[in-house]
């Protein structure tokens, strides 16, 4: 078996988050993209870990969200996360490429991206970790579009929660993968980080075309 | 007086802002520009009131900073605010353009962003807001370049704070504005609201185009 060696930053952040572990947002980040029209974007996503032996973190969206397509045109697919932990005042600032997976879209990654991973499996593991209740989201109307509070009672799942079922108790097959769930791929290759409960402040730098190294400046 | 009517928006967020007031990080909000090479860039920075009379947001930093030299380029004074309130479950996608206020820089703004402030007023009233640690970081060495500890002690200022003086003790002019100060004010013209704490979960988008009307969407 190989040894796998983690960059410091990663290291950094694995002790972050089991700093603030006791905090449910501590998995929220902040994502900015670029729209089409050139302006910056940015939104609350949920962090579900890394992907298998690589600094890559992963999420998930609907296909039909405008990040998507944002990250689908030409030269977009970048990201820059903001990831603020309150619990220890420390921020991260994580930038690079964006990696796209999904049953129903032809998206253009390599193979290098999943490792050893496939595709399958990948999408099947994220699927399997959601709740029942953040699957059949993916079967609902779609985001943004004008609220019908019809369609929610017309969709069977939300249905049986609002005659006060449980999540786990709801009767559809969710084993099923939607075909609107995409897995995204962040891959860094810059981190900014910033303790701000150290004295003084402490801000570090660090580039993948630098081996990773560590560089110390000023807040 | 003129009785000011502010969209619904800016109430909803008056009281989700009284709501989650015990946590100091409920100030805080990730900001996203986009860089002169077109990426998207991303931090924290932390919410300092509103403009007077106005839906304007207010925030500070350090004119060497890189995000100052993103919203000078032409065509590139794009904010989007993702502020995300941990404790009510709910967030705020804020986007428009910013307006820049400094001594020391030749910043395009009109005086109408400011309404019946003057921008010396503005300076002064923010300035005055900050503690003595947060006036001195305007006075240290550069943002970003390499951490020396020699400069931060030949800091008088952080000198004393070492030696274990508190902040409000430390004997430097703080009174006078520093030259890096630098307000900066977001001025939506379209916000995008998420609770995810009601059932089901409730999004409006409000635009100014639209004046500023609530629509209801899917989440």
């Amino acid at each position: 078996m190989t040894e796998i060696l983690y960059p410091p930053w990663r290291q950094r952040l694995a002790r972050s988050l089991h700093i603030n572990r006791s905090q449910v947002h501590a998995k929220y980040y902040q994502v900015a993209s670029v729209c089409p029209a050139g302006r910056p974007k940015n939104r609350t996503m949920v962090f579900r870990g890394f992907l298998a032996n690589s600094q890559s973190l992963l999420s998930v969206t609907d296909i039909r969200s405008e990040k998507v397509a944002q990250w689908q045109s030409k030269h977009k697919s970048h990201f820059e996360i903001c990831w603020y932990f309150s619990g220890s005042r420390e921020q991260y600032r994580l930038s690079g490429e964006v990696a796209l997976l999904s049953h129903s879209l032809d998206l253009s990654y390599t193979q290098a991206v999943l490792g050893q991973q496939t595709k399958q499996s990948l999408l099947n593991q994220q699927w399997s970790n959601l709740s029942a209740n953040a699957r059949q989201a993916f079967y609902s109307s779609s985001p943004k579009a004008p609220f019908d509070e019809n369609t929610i009672l017309a969709n069977p799942a939300q249905e049986q929660l609002t005659q006060g079922k449980q999540p786990e108790e709801i009767d559809i097959d969710s084993r099923q993968i939607s075909d609107n769930f995409c897995v995204v791929i962040f891959i860094p290759d810059t981190v900014d980080y910033l303790n701000l409960k150290s004295k003084p402040q402490e801000r570090c730098l660090y580039d993948i075309q630098d081996d990773w190294k560590e560089r110390w400046v000023n807040p």
